[in-house]
C-alpha cells in the first residue's frame, strides 16, 4: 500500500512533557528536531503556546509557554520539518500570537472538549487568519454523546479549520471503534482532512493509527519511543518503519532513542503499565492511575482494580487529552 | 460482539521459559495455574514434552521435559483449565507419552516448519489415537512459499488434527497479513479449527490476535504480562479484559502479575525493546537481537541497525517459533 497521503506529527515534547513537567533541555529538543527532520517526519509539536498569565502556579519548562525568540535559539536553522504548538481553550492569550510570516510555528492546534467547540473554532479562525495551518482536537471522544458530536460537526464543517482530529484520550478504543469514528467523521466532514491521536493503554496506539491511515486519515500523531502521558502514544519509530513512503528514514529515530530516550526512560516512566491498562479498559482518565504510580502502592494492581470498579469508591473521573 | 467461540491458551511457562531457561519454581507455576483457572482461561501450556535424551546439553528446568509424576505434584487438584504441552519434531520420544486417560495433559501441540509437516502429522496421529486434543503450529509462516503451504494444507486437511495455528514467529505481521492468512487457512482447511500465536515485536500481538478472533479464529495464545521469547506474546490480561465472555475474570490475572511477573521482569527482560522491533520489522528471527541484548552494546541501536541492513554483514537468520 502506498501511504504517501499520511503525515507524521511527532508530539514527544508536547505530550511527553506531561510526563516530566516539560523538563527537556534545549539540547534535547534541538537534537530531537534535527533527528525528526533527518527521518522525514513532517511535523514536530514543540510544546504549548499557552500563556503563563492564564495558567496559575505553572512552574513548568519553557515548552509549555513557547516564545518566538526562544524558539529561534532552539532551532537556529529550520529544516523541512514544520513546527506546531498546541493551545488549550482559556489558557491562550491571543495577543501572544504573531502572524505566521513572523513566527517559527507553522501550525496551531486547538484542543477542546465537545462543549467548547465554539470557543475552539473562534480561536481557529483567528489563527487561520494569521496564516497558520490549524487543527481542532476534540478530546475524550469515547465519552461524547452522538447528538453533541453531530452538532459540533455542523459548526466545524463551516469553519476554516484544516484538520479535525479523532482523539482517543483514554486509550480505550480498538480497531472497530476507530473504523466507526473515522467513517463518521468522513461522512459529516467530507471537506476536512482528518488526524488521529491515540494512547497506548491497551497496546493499541500503533495498530489504531495504521487502521486509521488505511481508512484515509492523513495526520498521524506519535512520539519517539512512545513518550507521552501515562501509557504514552503511538511510537514514531513504528510509523516511520511501517509507512510505505520512501522519504522516511528509521536510522535517525533509532539514534535519538539511543541517545536521549533510553536515559530519560530510566528517570521517568510511561508506556504499558498495568494501572494505565485498567483505566484504558474502563474508559477513564488516567489521573487516578498516575497518582497511584507516584506512591508506594504503585504495583498493588488488584487493590487498585477493586477501587476503580467498586460502586462505593467513586474514583472514576472523566476528561482530558 | 459475542466472543464465546474464542478460547485463551496461556503459554507463559512454555514460551516464557525461553526467556529464563525455564527457571520457574513449582510455587510459581502452581500459583499461575490456579490464577488462570480462577480467571476462566481455558488452557495453560505448562511446558515442553521433549525428551532430555534427544536434546543435547540441556540443563533447563523441568518445564522443558514434563513428567507426569512431577505434574501431579505441581497441580494436586486440577480445575477447569486444561493443560497442554508443546513438542518439537525430532525432540520427542513417543514412548514418554501416556494415554490421555492416564495423563495430566489434555492437549499436545506440535510445532514444525512447513518442510516437516509430514513428520508433525505423524506425531499428531499418534497423540490423537492416545486421546489428546492436538494442534499443529507451522512456524515462520512469513517465510513460507505459497506452493509449499498449499501442499501442507492438503496433508493437514486429511489428518485428525483438531486445530491449525497461524504462527507469527518473528512478530512481523500486521492486521492485513492476519486477515489474509486467516482467510487462506479457512479456505483450505474448512473443517479445522484455527489458532493464532503472535509475537509483540511491533506492539501488534494483541491487535493481531483480536483481529484473528473477529475473523473466527478460536484458539488465542497469550502469556501473562506478555512474557515470551524476545518481544513476548499477546498479553493474557488484555485478552481476558477484552473478550466478551462473562466467564472471564481479570482480577486473578492482575494478582499474579503483581505477585509473580513484576518481580520476575526485574530479573529478566522481554517486551517491546528496540532491537526486537527491528528484527520484527525486517521479518527475521530475533536471535541476533537476543545476542545483542545479552552484551554490553545492548542499547547501540543505530550500529545494530547498520549490521542488520548491510548486505555485507550477513547477520540475517531465519527460523523458529
Amino acid at each position: 500500500m502506498n501511504d504517501t497521503h499520511a503525515k507524521i506529527l511527532d508530539c514527544t515534547i508536547r505530550d511527553g512533557g506531561l510526563v516530566n513537567n516539560w523538563d527537556f533541555s534545549v539540547e534535547f529538543v534541538r537534537d530531537l528536531y534535527y533527528s525528526l527532520n533527518a527521518a522525514g517526519v513532517e511535523y514536530m509539536e514543540i510544546g504549548y503556546k499557552n500563556s503563563p498569565k492564564l495558567l496559575k502556579g505553572a512552574d513548568a519548562g519553557p515548552w509549555r509557554f513557547l516564545e518566538e525568540s526562544f524558539l529561534r535559539e532552539v532551532i537556529p536553522e529550520k529544516g523541512n520539518t514544520k513546527l506546531s504548538a498546541l493551545v488549550d481553550i482559556g489558557r491562550v492569550d491571543e495577543n501572544d500570537i504573531l502572524p505566521r510570516s513572523e513566527s517559527m510555528l507553522d501550525m496551531i492546534r486547538v484542543a477542546c472538549y465537545v462543549k467548547d467547540v465554539d470557543k475552539a473554532l473562534d480561536l481557529v479562525s483567528k489563527f487561520h487568519d494569521y496564516g497558520y495551518e490549524t487543527t481542532i482536537n476534540i478530546m475524550a471522544l469515547s465519552n461524547v454523546m452522538e447528538h453533541d458530536l453531530i452538532e459540533a460537526f455542523q459548526q466545524i464543517a463551516k469553519s476554516p479549520v484544516d484538520v479535525v482530529y479523532v482523539v482517543d484520550s483514554f486509550g480505550s478504543l480498538h480497531h472497530r471503534d476507530i473504523e466507526y469514528l473515522v467513517a463518521k467523521f468522513q461522512r459529516h466532514l467530507p471537506d476536512k482532512q482528518l488526524g488521529i491521536h491515540a494512547h497506548n493503554n491497551m497496546q493499541l496506539a500503533f495498530s489504531n493509527t495504521i487502521v486509521a491511515a488505511e481508512r484515509g486519515v492523513q495526520y498521524l500523531d506519535s512520539s519517539v519511543f512512545g513518550m507521552g502521558r501515562a501509557a504514552g502514544n503511538c511510537n514514531t519509530e513504528l510509523l516511520v518503519s511501517y509507512l510505505k513512503n520512501p522519504k522516511y528514514e528509521l536510522r535517525p529515530v533509532l539514534e535519538v532513542i539511543e541517545r536521549r530516550m533510553i536515559p530519560l526512560r530510566d528517570q521517568v516512566e510511561w508506556g504499558y503499565i498495568i494501572p494505565y491498562m485498567m483505566t484504558g479498559m474502563l474508559n477513564e482518565h488516567p489521573r487516578v492511575a498516575m497518582a497511584l504510580r507516584s506512591g508506594d502502592d504503585k504495583d498493588k494492581y488488584a487493590e487498585f482494580y477493586d477501587k476503580l470498579t467498586s460502586p462505593e469508591t467513586a474514583l472514576a473521573a472523566k476528561g482530558g487529552e
